[in-house]
């Protein structure tokens, strides 16, 4: 390795996953095996065990105080929406579909929340059936709700989701702050909060959401602490006190080359310092956080079998039956700007140090952009090796194009 | 309107779906009932008319010597392809899925053609058993083939896939030159029409592909020549005459602001002026182009309703429960760099002049990229109006990760 190569920025180790004689171990299955008792490939293996250490590593860094939710659009595989539930104080869902599968983990309805721009009336009509939160985000959302409270004769209850004017600094995406699609505008929630006491709607509280995917604990300390502040603001407006205050969430984990893990430490001991400020002023607030990416994604791997390997005008292409079908994040094409690498190693030759090459790892579809490695160094392989692409377990296979080219779906196992 | 924004490059205009009193016809049927038809939105409705004229137009430019095939992967719809079928002279398929699709339409196994660079055994032996001609696109797959053939007792047929040393300029999409996952290096092709001498297997011809999505005429001409040259120099290395002879296709539609059709003119022009001199060259070859994107692209629009309208920090929001989920490559995220909008209209609001607003189309998802017209110039809306995006006939809806949130799934129809 020469000089250059080393100032190169690499993907932080992938140690989540143990590894026994050369073999990724998933859910302690060595991977061969796995795939075997799955009986075909590709597919995606999420692993109960690094959920579960990964909650109580959140919770180990937050107060006792803050609740924290499963946010199940990041990955609504049913076996693992229903592994969370056990383990988290909510469930924030995104569509009609999801309320549903979080309705029958049997999380109680009143922890469940629904979040979204764009709710029909009859995913309202559903929610305030069940009895779940609904985070209104416009003015004709109110209207509905009202509507459909009287309809049903039930109370609906609700939150509203504000849109701050700030936003979470340096986040992969930015849903605060500026013109949004998303929730209430912070300055239009007077009025809006006036409509609610006219319809008879009882307000909640608040959902503050400044941004997600942010690796860096600074930047959420600062967004939390203006989100803070806002609540207390907004609070002021309230017929009511604020019994529900959802401070979003942000946690990102990292993807690509030269990313570091994300530090909960001052992230807790921030929230602990100033908790007993917003206890003084929202003495009824329950507060939350709400993290998808960031229970999940680290426990997930992508699992595809090399059927091919070619060598063009000098150039390794490992051909594999999975591609951006399955996991579009990886190909480069969900939402990135400059296509960079997810980590990704040969699953059954983990301890090769010896005979690597340069390769890049491409899909079985007729376009340039099925692409899940691009050049990287890997281990020789041999067509039936196992490519893993780690850091699969939100926005994996929901956030892919299945159907394109007609091509098999990827199963799913919760191991 | 100002002398800057009469210099802004603007949307072709699109003339091909009729307007009667004010409402955009699709399949004759007026979009507001068509919706009503459907019984849900968003939806996808596609044109038999549109699709019929478009293949007319195709053949009316083509000699009639050149064959022209359907790449189905632009929309793998059965009832879509079943109608292609009965227009063109060969289908293309990606997948053993699609090769179902096609078989069932009923054309001639001989005319479906397999490519694509990670075929399974089991869709060669699919296609061999179908009586296909496969594209064989590397060593692994010409030994495959021998062998599932000397399994089936049945003699595959089968063209290479060359990769050639050149490509299609400014074309969407390279898919030739330079190191490639897709086809043969045509360097490469003398040593493998040896292989498959050895292992008897007979070649009856060549797919050479370089490139997709151009709207220029005269790049198409370029590749097509070096495509003939390319053949002709292959010929020289084959034990059997050139039966078949597949240069690909690269077609493109106009998609964004600028951006104008592309002239079949000169293109038949040229390929009319060097047909006699392949014909000599290769008296046996069946010449043919293969087109996807160019047959389907314009016939198809994408609907979704308008469910909210918001206006935040002075920017109209049009929230639609339509989106990225249905339609990926419309919000930018399929493959550009630099997003840019689809053409969109309001369906029901064609002839409206007066009373338009600069508004952004966004989806019901929770994120922002779920945006389907950023700051177009728009009639003004109601709740109820039907956005349309045109040039949605081709990697709309398999494009798509229809799973993502959990929304329901956007129905197709063909009328």
């Amino acid at each position: 390795m020469n000089a250059d190569a080393k100032l190169k920025p690499v993907h932080a180790a992938q140690t989540l996953f143990p590894v026994e004689d050369g073999c990724l171990q998933v859910g302690g299955i060595p991977l061969t095996r796995l795939a075997q008792r799955v009986g075909s490939t590709p597919f995606y293996a999420y692993d109960r065990r690094l959920l579960t250490e990964r909650v109580a590593h959140v919770r180990a860094h937050l107060p006792p105080a803050v609740e924290l939710h499963f946010s199940m659009k990041a990955n609504p595989m049913p076996a693992l929406v229903q592994h969370m539930a056990h383990l988290v104080d909510g469930i924030d869902v995104a569509s009609g579909g999801e309320l549903k599968v979080a309705l029958d983990t049997g999380m109680a309805p009143g922890r469940i929340s629904f979040a979204g721009p764009g709710k029909s009336e009859a995913e309202l009509t559903r929610a305030v059936a069940a009895g779940a939160v609904v985070h209104a985000e416009s003015e004709r959302e109110l209207r509905t709700l009202a509507r459909v409270g009287d309809a049903l004769g039930i109370a609906p209850l609700l939150v509203l989701r504000i849109n701050p004017d700030y936003e979470l600094k340096g986040s992969g995406m930015r849903m605060g702050g500026g013109a949004k699609q998303f929730g209430i505008d912070a300055e239009d929630a007077p009025r809006l909060l006036a409509l609610c006491a006219e319809l008879g709607l009882t307000v909640l509280g608040f959902h503050i959401f400044s941004g997600s995917q942010s690796l860096k604990a600074e930047a959420i300390i600062e967004a939390q602490a203006q989100t803070f502040i806002l609540a207390q603001q907004l609070s002021g407006q309230m017929r009511d006190p604020v019994r529900i205050l959802n401070i979003g969430g942000g946690f990102g984990i990292p993807y690509f080359p030269g990313e570091a893990a994300l530090d909960l430490g001052p992230i807790g001991d921030a929230l602990a310092a100033a908790l007993p400020g917003v206890k003084a002023a929202l003495p009824e607030a329950q507060l939350s956080i709400e993290l998808g990416r960031y229970l999940v994604g680290e426990a997930g791997v992508y699992v595809a079998r090399v059927i091919d390997r070619k060598v063009s005008r000098g150039q390794v292409f490992l051909v594999t039956d999975g591609g951006l079908h399955h996991h579009l994040a990886a190909s480069g094409n969900f939402g990135q700007v400059i296509r960079k690498n997810y980590p990704v190693a040969i699953g059954n030759r983990m301890n090769e140090s010896n005979e690597r090459e340069t390769a890049s790892v491409v899909g079985p579809l007729c376009t340039p952009l099925d692409l899940l490695a691009e050049r990287m160094e890997l281990p020789a392989v041999e067509v039936g090796d196992l490519v893993v692409v780690f850091q699969s377990g939100a926005y994996g296979r929901s956030a892919s194009p299945q159907g394109f080219l007609s091509h098999p779906e990827a199963p799913e196992v919760l191991v």
